[in-house]
């Protein structure tokens, strides 16, 4: 029913370590959420992420029982690639990815929350703003983000992204809303235990393209 | 020594016809090409050209014998599409990539030419610029028009672009611009077949991504 809630993000642990299979599987879906913008525009973004998600997956299938944990991978790479990690392999794979995670997150939650430009209720470009800024900004180059303020004209109405995310079934806005909320449960913290991981192991980058 | 030289383009025959493979081949060394323009920014083109690339070669390798030359393909789908033709597989495949092609081939004849921006004699945006107005622009909506004013400024100066096409060498622009007239002497007809087979099979289509 909601493209989000057929495939919801496992609960984590206590020690907030992030399955890799598990973690693959669930963000395998969110792909189709550029769908949902309407734009071919946005398929660039969209492969950008499977390219991603592909190379991750290619780590842990070498190895799946060594790779249990998102953090084996990036603890292992750190030994393999020394000079180059971790701007190497899944490390640098996984440190894109989560970017593109953060901005659907920031962008769900600010739809959530009700942020709204009062005189374009029906127009999204605030919150995909909020989401950019947040999640991206600061890793792009002034021609990317040009490239960016560009392709904020090709969002969505928000009525059309709602419809969209709950597969082009008419159900109210506050009911599309409400799935949204509930993802957001699970997907909120994988996505800040994964930056926290960065954090600890200090591979986090912040150059930018 | 020169990117383009070192994989020249065939010599059509009389008929004009596309030897499948040979062209493959020949078109495989392009998509370093958009390396050339230095940034990023331009690996979303190559992937593109590269996605052309890989599906009509995967028609190819289906039957080798049967789709001798680019026609045979082109003809052989006409006849299994029907209704989604020529929307579809290789043929549209080959549709976008005569395009890429016919950018790169306006860009360098222009270059050849001595096109330039008096005032800023080192910038090629006049020469990209123009070949984009006649190969591309059409068939882009104003979105993806405003798109490609802001990747426009991550073009290279003329003289780095010279240098990267002679893969780095230190050549002599005049050296680099006999070797890119040599390289146009079967590029541009092949380019120019291809169009025309389109146009002979009304083959063509004019929607705007
Ligand atoms: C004909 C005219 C056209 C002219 C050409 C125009 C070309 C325009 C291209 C603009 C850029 C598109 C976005 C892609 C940006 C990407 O460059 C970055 C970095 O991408 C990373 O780079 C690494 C190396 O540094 C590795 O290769 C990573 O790959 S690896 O797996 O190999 O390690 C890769 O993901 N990803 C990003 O910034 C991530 C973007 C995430 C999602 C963003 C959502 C934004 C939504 C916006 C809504 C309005
Ligand atoms: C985070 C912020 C980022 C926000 C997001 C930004 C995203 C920006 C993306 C901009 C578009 C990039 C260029 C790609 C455009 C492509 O959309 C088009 C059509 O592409 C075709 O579409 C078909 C279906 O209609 C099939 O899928 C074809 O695929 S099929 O093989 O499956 O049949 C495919 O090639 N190709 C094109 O227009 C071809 C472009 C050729 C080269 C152009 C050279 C220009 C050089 C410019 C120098 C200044």
């Amino acid at each position: 029913m909601s493209l989000l809630l057929d495939n919801q993000f496992a609960e984590l642990p206590a020690d907030k370590s992030v399955d890799t299979k598990t973690f693959l599987d669930n963000v395998s879906t969110l792909p189709p959420f550029f769908d949902c913008l309407g734009s071919k525009v946005f398929s660039v973004i969209k492969s950008d992420i499977n390219g991603n998600i592909t190379k991750i997956r290619a780590v842990y299938d070498q190895d799946p029982a060594k790779y249990v944990t998102l953090q084996d991978i990036v603890e292992a790479e750190r030994e393999t690639h020394k000079g180059q990690w971790p701007k190497v392999g899944a490390t640098l794979a996984l440190m894109w990815l989560k970017r593109g995670l953060r901005f659907i997150q920031v962008l769900l939650q600010s739809l959530a929350d009700g942020d709204r430009d009062e005189n374009n209720p029906n127009l999204i470009q605030v919150n995909i703003t909020k989401a950019y800024e947040h999640a991206l900004k600061k890793y792009h180059g002034w021609i990317v983000q040009k490239i960016f303020s560009a392709a904020l004209f090709a969002a969505p109405y928000r009525s059309n992204f709602l419809k969209a995310l709950s597969k082009g079934q008419e159900v109210k806005d506050e009911d599309c809303l409400a799935n949204v909320r509930l993802f957001l449960v699970n997907y909120t913290p994988t996505v800040d235990a994964i930056y926290e991981m960065y954090s600890n192991l200090n591979a986090e980058l912040d150059y930018t393209v």
